[in-house]
């Protein structure tokens, strides 16, 4: 029998106050994000934290600080794809609170303070923009971002404002790196790694970077019945040879993805060879250097390809974000803390991005990954146990308890880490 | 100064008669169909044809045939694509009447007399079927095509009606073998091969036969940065894979030729791994079975490269035909006939279907193409020179003298034959 507060119980009453007919839907400044503030709210208070929304939505719950202790930051996202899981963002938040829950006895002793986040909006589903929370801590948020519109021709501004929250704020928002000494964030993989491993939770090497191209490939259309194979130019072809050569060049390349998601060709008849195709290819690394060299070599290669097909190829990088590393300090602590709770201690990277991106700009990170069914998310049936969410809350306050011990002796003062 | 006579002033008139803002459109039973059918029947008149117009709404000019001799036909058909070319199947009808105006004063002498056929309808673009004409000639035709309906919802049967013809004598109109001593057509190449051996016009040894299918790649969708490239089952890659070696398996093969015109993925995004790839592959070859082994070893081959890669392959022929061989003795007289005209008598096969496929089930065959700019086709740029079309109509005649000498002499009977 699973006890009325485990996080699974947790995550089941918010997902049911956010639930339409598939799945969890849950947009920034709407009435569900209004219902999971409130239940947010009751986790916060119950971990003896004082709850405040700040002017870009964002709910912090704060340990009691009256000595203005630097603060130990957990976090995530509250919001949700349409119709999607029940754990993507938010378990973060829930662990966080349980973490905070099950530290709150010691954490006077702490050389920190604790402070839970829940961001307002990382999916960037509602507005094309996402990460305002953590950016406003960084100091790094645009405030063109402010303007953007949703698909009913709403100003973000003017739904903020209708939610409670006053915008004008957000300028003063920007932390001090000093009085911050790192943030945390515990995440569904969204991918197969765990599972393969058969392991609960992971520490996070990096946040990959991302780079996105839109290649053209151009040859030259005739009758599929009357023109000779030889001396063709099919631009599909042409494409194929590249996408083949692009996916057998990254699996050599270890951490490294390269994803062609999306095609089309014209004209696009079964009896006339395609003269344009035009694709996206999406590159991610761990390290910055390791994806562009790949991403020139990939271009490189697929030009001289082109040019053996007769055919032409342009190349346009439509989006560049650059991996952000986590801290040896904050995630050797994670690592500790997975083998103190009897598993082994695997480090991988973050394919997606996450809060944590944006709260590198002002502080240490590390993040905490947990298993979920089937590498899946985005989707209803996207699934983390209950068994891996409490080791994943074990792993969380382990790693606090040994952050404040490590840092209390570097600050040559005795602390309550137990270790 | 070109007279105002030569092929190109012809068509050039009857181009003018259907040119929209764009290109030549002359679709089956429309006013400019019955515009073509003026021009041509003037054309027909010029060249001492008798001209009725048959219940397939066949236009046919006969020479005179007092004695019932056999005829010999040329024909093409007059309609085009929308915004297509002036040449495309009326320059036939030009050509053949051409042909038979420089044969006049000889035909009696021949063991058969001529008959110039202007078909309503071979692009099949108006009602979804083709080749009407041809197939009422040879007591092929398939009554239900009667029945199609073209894009504003009107039968087949009821435009022919409109336009005058009595589509309840199309059953009436099947020609006895006996009767027939052959069938004609000069027609654009479409292609490049005669511009890239600097000739006018070549002969055809066949016309390809087709076959169409529907492949569907299976694989698995996932996050383009969560999923590791080691394990993935990208239907694209799979896809990629499977084009570029039908493409290179497809150069060793001659004259098959074997194209991908088509492709569509899902889930379509730029971050997401492709889960399904659906695309078209056309194979055509000059004979049934080089194609046939071909698909099976094409398909074989993309069912393991698909395993290797995780995912799975469903493919469907969706449409055959077969080839039409031409015959080898009106062959020879055109081959002999390019040769009297002073050029080098190239032989190739048709990549692209004619009227002259249908008239196969009827009597033997032959055609005659003649280059076209740049291999170009179905477009308003489309062009075929007079000199290479006056050629042409030196080699129809040539080739009909040819015949008319040795059907003469295999039947013991003098003739007026020049050879």
């Amino acid at each position: 029998m699973i006890h009325q507060d485990t996080p699974a119980a947790r995550l089941a009453r918010i997902a049911t106050a956010s639930t339409t007919c598939e799945g969890v839907t849950r947009l920034p400044w709407t009435g569900e994000h209004r219902a999971a503030l409130g239940q947010i709210t009751e986790w916060m208070e119950d971990a003896g934290l004082q709850v405040t929304l700040d002017a870009a939505g964002t709910l912090c719950g704060r340990s009691p600080n009256p000595g203005g202790k630097p603060v130990l930051m957990i976090g995530s996202h509250q919001d949700s794809v349409p119709s999607g899981g029940a754990f993507d963002g938010i378990m973060g938040v829930a662990l966080g609170c349980l973490a905070a829950k099950a530290l709150r006895d010691d954490l006077a002793g702490f050389p920190f303070a604790i402070e839970v986040l829940a961001f307002a909006d990382e999916e960037g589903v509602r507005f094309p923009t996402a990460l305002i929370g953590p950016r406003a801590l960084a100091g790094t948020l645009d405030p063109v971002a402010l303007e953007m519109r949703d698909g009913t021709g709403q100003r973000m501004r003017d739904a903020m404002t209708a939610f409670g929250v006053e915008p004008a704020g957000i300028g003063a928002l920007g932390r001090d790196p000093a009085s911050v000494a790192g943030y945390l964030e515990a995440h569904i993989e969204q991918g197969p790694v765990l599972e393969r491993h058969d392991l609960p939770v992971a520490a996070v090497s990096a946040i990959c970077g991302i780079a996105r191209h839109e290649v053209t490939i151009r040859g030259e259309t005739g009758h599929a019945g009357t023109v000779p194979m030889a001396g063709r130019r099919d631009a599909l072809v042409a494409a194929a040879r590249v996408i083949a050569a692009i996916s057998e060049a990254a699996e050599g390349q270890g951490e490294l993805r390269a994803t062609v998601g999306t095609l089309s060709l014209r004209p696009g008849a079964v009896n006339a060879i395609p003269s344009e195709v035009r694709f996206t290819l999406e590159v991610r690394a761990p390290e910055d250097a390791l994806r562009e060299v790949f991403e020139g070599d990939a271009l490189a290669r697929a030009a001289t390809i082109c040019r053996a097909a007769g055919c032409g190829l342009t190349a346009t990088r439509t989006y560049v974000q650059p991996a952000a590393a986590c801290d040896p300090g904050l995630t050797g602590a994670l690592e500790t803390a997975i083998r103190d709770s009897g598993h082994a201690p695997l480090t991988i990277p973050s394919g997606a991005t996450h809060d944590a991106s944006a709260m590198a700009d002002l502080c240490p990170i590390a993040m905490l990954f947990v298993r979920c069914r089937g590498g899946i998310s985005h989707r209803p049936d996207e699934f983390a146990s209950d068994a891996d969410m409490e080791v994943a809350v074990r792993v969380l306050a382990g790693a606090i308890r040994r952050l404040a011990q490590d840092k209390g002796r570097a600050a040559g003062a005795p602390t309550d880490g137990r270790g």
